[in-house]
């Protein structure tokens, strides 16, 4: 980032000229990317000159040639982006796209704006005016799902789906418990992001170009107008940070990872050999041919995109690893990462939220799969340890022959009839069956956080 | 992928209304980004229905009436390629835009072209079209990469510069030497492109959206007329392989990696402190204040997007992690990520060709900076060992002490007189000053691949 | 790397001593990963000491005794390497500890070794020696997997399982054609590392510490004798290398990404919904109580450990990122990555070997799914538009409405009578029970690379 | 994870032999990296038997006799932990190797420690506990390092050094604030850290396999006893939850970002063409032969162990991508990435510590760099315009026409005659030379945050 002059450059020379090509350009020029932080970047701009004008460095008349100008770009940029960034290609960049704009409206009083402020502290606030925006429409986001686990929470307490270790059927659970599980997931995605919160909301507004300005300028009251909690402490760090983009994109990275959990499990519970599940068809994409195949794009499509946040985030880490002191044009790649980041994870919960609702749930085939699994075969072992007496040993060498048996009679548990199970166990007694009921083994399991318990 | 039917969305069912609204288009349609295909879908489509013609599975009648209507399209788009996508956004990509096209332009006909394939054959086959196109340019760009290197290489025979071990300075080497070494790097990247191009290029198309098709096509006739070396082994793979696609981003990592490590010396060079190179003020941007300054942002954005190669490579390796067979719609997340580093690596190699040649070599401050330096006293060592039968081990302690006597009285090596040298060590003569001599102690080093012997 | 002296740092000063303490020992010091290379350190030494007394740099007898030294310390830690390892722990590095041991053993001949090399070609040529051996290891492996797939494409031909698109069931396919899949994915990873051989088998040795040897060496003939194609041509970029290192890790992360796309698979299918598959107790994890259960550990592993290669991946990457020539501590964090991928993925590809055939395929329960899917209607679709002469967008309709028709009334398609067929479509004629056959629609599906085709 | 039932796996069947191999259990087997946790399993299973005696699940005899038992076991493996992991090598994991142990020491007792937990929340806690610990060391490391950077600002409050952007000279700045801004990337290093603490000390013990117990636990008196906040909410985000582990590592990520940034400056500074700073021989590799050189291994190892870092981050995040609830096998490859990163990030601090403070500033190098260099020539503008009443448009000019003149005859800014100056611009007055002197040029940026207001 450089200083300023004519031209659509700021920094071209009095001297030499400078004749850069359309490929230099393409290959330079940030504005096709960074014209998304020009409402961001007008509002620095509006508290920069206010500032100025406090402090005297510029005049009252300026500033409000500023701030008039300022409104008429503000206006005209609300009022068609696309046009405008057509009209305005031509920049480097979105900072001196409006400058030379504001300059063009007003004349010189256009030129005072960028007194005590460098390019680089400028687009280090615009970055960081975006990335809290963005942070607190994510959390919002995230508190709307939590809602909607709440209320898929509130509906499926009764419904009971197997509980799966390694994908394979171990205990019976409630559905409830299992949004609850994905509900504390979520949770800390929204704790991680209220967190970042206090190390984006910093205002570097003023660090110049690396070392502080000579001009006697106001910082705090910059960054008390722009909404920051304070100022940055230090020029040089001010212009080269970008950790709160890196801990941004990481904190997204654990929400598209969440997602594609949910969607894993999504994805096959809707299969025909699963079944427990029905996708809405307006959330489906269907063929007209085989009404029966509903092809859940949304969740694979929520799962794939984890590799593309997980890819920005090593974009970033890679971009800043071994970089030094303080702005280099490096840096310029912070920005399409994380925008790619935030634009896909906000579509992403978007959608979840409209998504999730919309699923059936096929109750009659999750009790027959409930119904005919050897899951309780834990429980009969511990209640033939606590109420029977039994060790631990015999306990478990009873039941192993049980379903042993059952397996190879293709029978149910609840098929065997009491006197063979008494050939097993002389101690099993007629309340066995009430063992068996899978409702039974989720209430029986009411420790705290446990699927009884909810 | 699915089957066809009407309207916009080639698989609204016939019974359940399919209300999907602008959110789950924006979440799924990949025209946006696919329309890049265009081409190369257009392409697939005119060998596939000559094949089909040729088969008897379609009337010749129909196939003229596709040809033409493909060829309208193709014109059409390739007139004005942005205005297309505007007028056709509201497909879901661009395989059913140009379907619909060509059936609203020829009728039935259109429709008979989708006969014996699938969307999923057809994107593997598109993807495969436009991969080996841009690896082809990719070769050509790293073959003009190593022409300038050559050029270089013959400029720059009689240019010392301090060789760096841990960035100290080590031993002296010619420039074209160093030139010489990077031209090493993407020759090998070169070679690793021409070993992808036998995986890449391979037909999938008339695997049908999984097992192959009913229909008696002549694959063989489709790859050969598409340019491919020969037709996919098994359809299951043909439609679920995107290994082309990670290979490819891959080769691009190292490509990126290797500018990254000649950017980075370049940055270092032209600072102050080295002075090595002035960059041409056409590609570096300048101050009109400090004509004296200028910045190396080329070098420093090839260095930084890596980052962004890097990403993509985790992001298509993160999308395939755990992929059951055969298409998912998570495949529908590859050619972003493809797309992104094609278009930067393109774009960085074309750049390093203009900018390289541009740099000047300080040739006047290298003189001094090799002229000053300590590192003639290996081949001080090498010379009492060789010549006057020192044992390397008191060769090493005579330099040590010759060097630290230096540094103490900030003398160089060429400083000291012979009696001087000889208080060190009987044995040295009057030829000490020609080991001395950087031009030599290069023109020594002259094993195969030492920098005396390019 | 550095030149040497004595003790056990190679590099210690003559003036200022290093009181080097025990932490900066852990962090800088790599024997205890690097002693691996042992082997391949020993095979280094002999032949550079053969070519030394061959061109007469070193006398026959000073290489006599140190092939009978590097002899004696190869049966050393041949005999025990964790005991030599320990005894030896002190030394900075295996080419250290080899060279002091040399020294111990056969006195001054032994630091004669080190003429004309440095530690910078000499650690290039272990690893490359290293990499070398273990692609061949994983070439062998890929090539016995391969023959494992071969074993059970003969095996089940006759066995026909769902073939599935978005995990979805979709057209019948045999589980020949199904493993003939997974076979070209691994024989696409063979060829890669076939390719990357070339670039491997280069000998750095003789390219010194960056700049080449004043002594007359012959590089041809080191490179002969261990075994590479030629040696390297730049002596700058042959220290600084290591594409073949992130070249190699990438191909391991392919590898184990198809791994984790088969396990992901076998996972799924062991599932109590699937069944299609029953693992073998030998490599499956069970439960005295719940003898139905039988945990996927190995693929569960297998599909985890893409994790490890992919970051192993990104590892070598960001080191290499903006290293500037030529050799770099930063380099010696090329082995740990390397050591790990080859490890885990030989280790991932021999326990495949054996897991894969001892799968038991349930054919009862397939026949069952397959034989009461809907996955015939494409086929009945085909039919009538081929046969009976309907278009397809009038077939498709017909077959929307049947098997709408079956689902509302849970019926499966053979479940039809043909007069109620008829009733959907008066052309539909006796023949339709064949086409309904999943036998049938396999057969049906015979182009090039169809299921039927296998 | 699974039940238990005698010999050296825990879940070896009553019915089917397993006939496990040695191949088989070096894949599956985790003790050889898990005995890592070995302190805390042990501490776990106490605080979980004392709950069981006050809960009367288990006699308090019982409990004394594990209570003993487990003392026994810590003191034996304290005593000689490598041996210990021998002796025991045969087990599966860390939690079957203690387990066992107790039971062949105390008998019955020992088997009814498992009452009212599994392997999965077991090893949930134990590395959660790990996990905290090694946080609670990581953020004392980071305050001492704090405490090292608040030294060095006390210490070179006088030393001016060039400010970089583009490693091109911009503008002075003290030394002191080039650490301080270093100062603020750990701070936040700390604070992110400390935001982590509240997510990772949470106590998933008592949540079973998967889905809570029926025995009547009291999780809080637990979680208690263990030192965390709180018990875990739900059972099956307890026993799958490893986000911790990723944000951990993240954490860790940017740490090492930090330090490669810092390590890029001093191995630059230490070039013999920047000269700024001299390391200290315990802390860089020397050469014998070449005093002069100093090999800044210790900033090479600490840039490239970010790579390291960064790629267990990806680690990590593949494998939780799409796994599925609950427990899963992958799960296992949760630690050895959180090891190795824990390891060389402490590590790395450590050795920061030792370095930091062992680096001398070459302030005469500096002194002549700054005072020669063109930097002044934004103050020169500045006063011009603030105090000369130039517009910024004519200042600009003017400074470039002074320094352009100056390249071109090789003077430095003091060395032109006031006279001179004036041909430039007549407003120019004595005081200029104030104006260049670099002092000076630090104390007017005074703004807070400048390098004029630490």
């Amino acid at each position: 980032m450089n200083n300023n002059n004519q031209d659509q450059k700021l920094w071209t020379g009095v001297i030499e000229e400078n004749q850069s090509n359309d490929l230099l350009d393409l290959f330079n020029n940030s504005l096709k990317f960074d014209y998304k932080l020009w409402h961001y970047d007008i509002q620095c701009s509006q508290a920069h000159a206010n500032m100025l004008a406090k402090q005297q460095i510029i005049t009252q008349e300026d500033n409000q040639q500023i701030q008039s100008g300022l409104q008429t770009i503000y206006k005209e940029i609300q009022n068609n982006p696309e046009q405008w960034l057509q009209n305005n290609i031509q920049y480097e960049d979105i900072h001196s796209a409006i400058e030379f704009n504001l300059t063009n409206l007003i004349g010189d009083a256009g030129k005072r704006l960028h007194t005590g402020r460098s390019r680089n502290d400028q687009v280090a606030t615009d970055l960081r005016l975006y990335t809290r925006d963005q942070i607190n429409i994510l959390i919002k986001l995230l508190q709307e799902l939590l809602a909607v686990f709440d209320d898929l929470i509130a509906r499926d307490k009764e419904i009971i789906i197997p509980g799966y270790t390694h994908l394979q059927q171990a205990q019976p659970v409630t559905l409830a418990h299992h949004w609850h599980a994905h509900y504390q997931r979520f949770n800390r995605d929204l704790d991680r992001f209220q967190n970042s919160l206090q190390r984006v909301n910093i205002c570097p507004l003023g660090a110049g170009a690396l070392a502080g300005t000579t001009f006697n300028i106001d910082r705090d009251m910059t960054a008390k107008e722009l909404g920051f909690d304070k100022p940055t402490k230090n020029s040089l760090d001010s212009v080269s940070d970008r950790d709160f983009v890196a801990e941004c994109i990481f904190n997204n990275s654990l929400v598209m990872t969440h997602l594609s959990q949910l969607s894993e499990e999504l994805i096959i519970w809707a299969s025909q050999e699963f079944q427990f599940i029905k996708l809405h068809p307006n959330y489906a994409t269907g063929s007209s041919m085989m009404p029966q195949k509903r092809n859940p794009d949304i969740p694979e499509l929520l799962r794939a995109k984890t590799g593309r946040v997980n890819g920005n985030l090593i974009n970033i880490l890679t971009v800043l690893k071994a970089l030094p002191m303080a702005y280099n044009k490096d840096l310029q790649e912070d920005k399409e990462c994380l925008f790619d980041t935030i634009e896909h994870t906000v579509l992403s919960l978007q959608i979840s939220l409209k998504f999730l609702p919309s699923i059936s749930i096929n109750q009659q085939r999750l009790n027959e799969v409930v119904n005919n699994s050897y899951m309780p075969a834990t429980d009969i072992a511990d209640w033939l340890v606590s109420k029977k007496n039994l060790t631990f040993r015999d306990a478990y060498k009873v039941v192993g022959q049980i379903v042993y048996y059952c397996l190879e009679h293709k029978y149910n548990l609840q098929d065997i009839k009491l006197n063979k199970y008494q050939e097993f166990c002389p101690d099993i007694t007629e309340d066995i069956y009430t063992i068996l009921d899978p409702v039974n083994c989720v209430k029986q399991r009411n420790s705290y956080g446990g699927t009884g318990n909810i």
